[in-house]
């Protein structure tokens, strides 16, 4: 089999037009040339809920060598990474609009919209400042670097809770997933902001939910199995935590009638920490800057750990 | 009449304990005594709420050589500031939670909180970001430079409307209240943080809204009596605008039954830019550094400008 030349790229599929068109824009633009996957060097998957098509796609062109997968969240094409070729995700593309997801949440529950948005008399007068205030975020990855950036000035105390111990730039501390409870027990603010693995899954249950101060928030933008929702709902039922602000659930989307949606402190968003217009432009420039790279031979941004699964 | 020793300060009234009581302490702990009002050099006036008792003690008290008011908005004491004395006010002082508030409040309406808090399905993904968009604040003061300082990472691209045309610090651009329409015309948010005074008074009527782009959110922290409330409702009602933020009315509080109440572009904060529990111990701080600057003859911090009312 003969390498196909690097500047040979596909970009499959066509079934979100406009992403499509925006990714083909952007490998045209870094000097790469549009061809069939049969003939490509590196594939840039085009739509990020067409993973069923996926395996069968990349079974059938060997001769690819690097994959560029379209978000940052890599759970349906997990199962296809296969270690002999190059992986890359939408890794940190993202991260600005998520981490400012983060603080619009933040300061939702801590200012206390849940109650006043919906009010139709004048409510009572209360709120808190995420000025000054102590966060504990999990995820040592790029919204962390994002929200550490963004609240550079508002006086935050930041704990970085990763599988690392390597201390995270601008945190405060930084720990361990087997120290969490710790790292929760004084936080204003808990911010899930990890991959989803085996070890995160359901890792937010009763006794971590019990760990954190009664008034304290939990913020999730980043996979909705990362929380035992019905742990959360009996803490939320029992004011054990001040409230919950959710940009992903478990299910997702939540269905109708579910008991979250009638927790007077839960905020749901539906998983909008970028939405597809926000992101669009961030991807196309991640493609644009990753074939210009593949081309030159240089290190690609955003690869997958194959093992780790993130 | 002899002059009053500058370190003896009185401070009433006492019928808000807490705050008559962190500004004793504060008194104290710059080097001052406390004493009554007729023998005192300076008065610190500890309740916002007690505007009614206020023109009875000064007048009684002819020595008094400065008097501190409480909060940065002073429209309840303006008919009392006697020129022949020295006036400040808790400007500045409560600015950075107000700041706070402001991006709380643009964040809930980019991000549509007013539509995902009520829902009880999963909602229509929709959102802007405020990341890189453009601002433009009314009034120069302490509370459009917190803002500034807090967004400083945000690459939001600032115009600041004030009386002067002086640039003002971090600001892309500065202009004068007759230059307003022109200063709103391509602002994703317009901010109100000015003091109310005859100039802005109904400063945002019908031309006013609707020289803003269709997709822009109005935010007032600042003063209910900004906004003409009537043309606000007709063009929230024609969604000439993106939605309004309020953390001030006009009437304030908003009556139950009001049209604004069953706005679904607008979001109704019950006057908590700062609560009494975010301000006590910064307002006690500012009494603490004026009295220490009073007793060793230093200029005072938060002078009020008698002829221009705030």
């Amino acid at each position: 089999m003969m390498a196909a030349p690097r500047t040979d790229i596909a970009v499959v599929p066509e079934s979100r037009p406009a992403m499509h068109a925006a990714m083909v824009a952007a490998v045209e633009s870094a000097g790469g040339r549009v061809v069939p996957v049969a003939d490509a060097s590196a594939l840039m998957w085009a739509d990020p809920a067409a993973a069923s098509e996926f395996p069968g796609v990349v079974a059938a062109a060997p001769q690819l060598e690097w994959i560029q997968l379209p978000y940052a969240g890599i759970e349906n094409f997990a199962d296809n990474l296969d270690p002999a070729r190059l992986w890359t995700c939408g890794k940190g593309v993202y991260a600005d609009p998520v981490a400012e997801h983060i603080i619009t949440l933040t300061l939702a529950g801590f200012r206390h919209l849940h109650e006043a948005i919906p009010a139709t008399s004048w409510p009572e007068q209360r709120g808190r400042n995420l000025l000054g205030a102590r966060m504990t975020v999990f995820g040592g990855g790029g919204i962390t670097e994002s929200l550490i950036c963004l609240i550079e000035p508002w006086d935050v105390t930041l704990t970085v809770v990763r599988r690392s111990p390597t201390p995270f730039p601008g945190a405060a501390r930084t720990v361990t997933f087997d120290e969490r409870l710790d790292a929760i027990a004084d936080a204003d603010v808990v911010v899930l902001a990890a991959a989803l693995t085996p070890e995160t899954r359901g890792m937010v249950d009763a006794k971590f939910l019990d760990a954190m101060p009664s008034h304290s928030w939990l913020v999730n933008v980043a996979r909705g199995g990362h929380v035992d929702t019905d742990a959360l709902v009996a803490a939320l039922d029992a004011n054990a935590i001040g409230g919950a602000a959710l940009d992903v659930t478990d299910p997702e989307p939540l269905p109708d009638g579910h008991p979250l949606w009638a927790q007077p402190n839960c905020i749901i968003t539906p998983h909008v920490g970028n939405t597809p217009e926000m992101g669009l432009p961030l991807i196309a420039e991640r493609v644009r800057r990753n074939v210009s790279r593949w081309i030159d031979g240089d290190p690609l941004i955003g690869t997958v750990d194959v093992d780790a699964g993130y």
